[in-house]
């Protein structure tokens, strides 16, 4: 069963949606009309096991990455978090300290990006740490920027450095991507926020470079050429590569939980960097074709497939 | 530890709440401004063996509780819903089919109520089903009722019958009431968009009429006193009662997930149906005293607090 699968099932029975839903489900959030305006929402769940170990990671960035998750929803539609409700389904034996810490890391987190948390729920149960939480955002004086509007002959281009997330570096100390990532809110902004720069199609990394391009390439009916040698490398990317013996671009394109953002634009209008952020052009849109949704142009020339995990070799 | 505690905790640390947020946390729904109105918003979750089981609920009947959980949130404001989102956290052996069932469910259960789900979160994991619906509503046209405006003098009402929630009956057959009602939306609304029926404090009854009055007594500072014979007993109520030898009262105010409104009101203004309801004075609130917040007045004339499980008289 996958993901996917069952995200289209549901996609596909809002065929007709109701008079209000300005953005249907899809994109990094939906909108739907209110009062006088927009509201952008999207929901993220953080599961012990799945995207955190609460037997190792601390309390303070598991609370903080069931925020800053939801946050990065709202940087690549590049609208203005609101407001927070969050859940929890605490394990039996957790313990109100611990319950507190969690909550107040959370609290501080949305209000550091001025998203205050306004209401939740707490259960308890004989199962583990679950935390979901709820962003809205409003566009602000910014259309949302979607994932559908990617056109042939736009460059592509990723915010950071990727690959490697979920390993934990010494220098800085103790910094784990997945965990510690800045939401690229005001990056986005800045971005949309002028015609020249404003990107044609938008999202946020979470399941790789080379899976979430695919998105925007399936939403937006074009295809996409990465260049393996463009693609900024991490430093976890590359202790990664050593240890698997895969080349390091391979872990940038597959790796996953960048939380950085990847964009289409016009080519030769965007910024090197933006607030000391690295902005990198890493390949262009093409027409679409029969072949993959995502290739990558390797050292060699020649081309690889992206879809799935074999890194197939298509030319 | 104790959930409400853990609640507080997070309300005190929203002391200083940010401008926008027009309603704080401690309410049904909180609320925040967006564009040019107020967008209210409530989370809640359902986790299989505390809100359900699934070895034994249907499906459709989970899914649906799912959504109209938050719904009966929605009412308690008099809000009308806008749209939902769902984080679901699957076991990894659930299959397909039942995932596509569940979330058919929780479609049209959404759709039944104009509140379309706009967007989803999917994980599996190695631990038991949960689902957590986040439900955004605006007032459109009628002031969210809250749980702070009670007044002494008000009469206290009810929705429904109350009691035995948890049980299945024969008649109608298979109806669990947790699985199986109906959010007061329409009546709430009914209910406050006239000067004369305007609750002045409104709550949905998810823990029992006991400790969700003493909520609205709680942020109103005043008190209630219950008539033990005037509270409208459900037949799964009196059933539970004979199993228990408790008696039927106990149970309707004590057994929680009725998900009826409990409002105070001017008394003699408010029909005793609404949409072929039952709406039922049930008591009165009167000044603060240092007593408990709800107390409840037995046939015999003496009372008794109905604060915990031990159901203490005082008098």
């Amino acid at each position: 069963m996958r993901e996917l699968e069952l995200l289209s099932h549901i996609y596909r029975s809002n065929a007709a949606l109701p008079v209000g839903v300005s953005i249907p489900p899809g994109d990094d959030m939906g909108a739907v009309k209110v009062g006088g305006g927009a509201v952008l929402v999207t929901v993220d769940q953080v599961a012990d096991g799945v995207h955190f170990d609460l037997s190792t990671d601390p309390l303070e960035k598991i609370g903080r990455k069931a925020m800053t998750r939801n946050l990065s929803d709202a940087a690549a539609m590049a609208a203005r978090p609101v407001a927070a409700v969050a859940a929890a389904c605490l394990p039996k034996d957790f313990g109100e300290d611990r319950a507190k810490t969690l909550f107040d890391v959370m609290h501080a987190t949305a209000d550091r990006f001025n998203c205050p948390l306004i209401g939740g729920d707490i259960s308890m149960w004989d199962q583990r740490l679950i935390l979901t939480v709820t962003v809205f955002a409003e566009p602000d004086g910014i259309d949302p920027v979607l994932r559908s509007g990617a056109k042939v002959g736009d460059a592509v281009y990723v915010t950071g450095k990727l690959g490697g997330s979920l390993i934990t570096l010494e220098d800085p100390p103790d910094y784990t991507h997945h965990l510690d990532f800045t939401p690229r809110i005001d990056i986005a902004r800045k971005l949309a926020t002028s015609i020249a720069t404003r990107p044609h199609a938008m999202i946020d990394l979470s399941d790789g470079l080379a899976l979430d391009l695919a998105r925007i390439c399936e939403q937006s009916g074009v295809c996409a050429e990465l260049d393996s040698d463009k693609v900024p490398i991490s430093t976890a990317a590359d202790i990664t590569a050593k240890r698997s013996g895969q080349p390091a671009w391979q872990h940038a394109l597959g790796d996953g939980e960048d939380y950085e953002l990847c964009f289409t634009a016009q080519p030769g209008m965007i910024p090197d960097q933006i607030d000391g952020v690295p902005v990198t052009p890493v390949g262009r849109i093409v027409e679409a074709t029969t072949g993959p949704r995502v290739s990558v142009r390797l050292a060699d020339g020649t081309f690889a497939d992206t879809a799935g995990l074999g890194w197939e070799h298509v030319g």
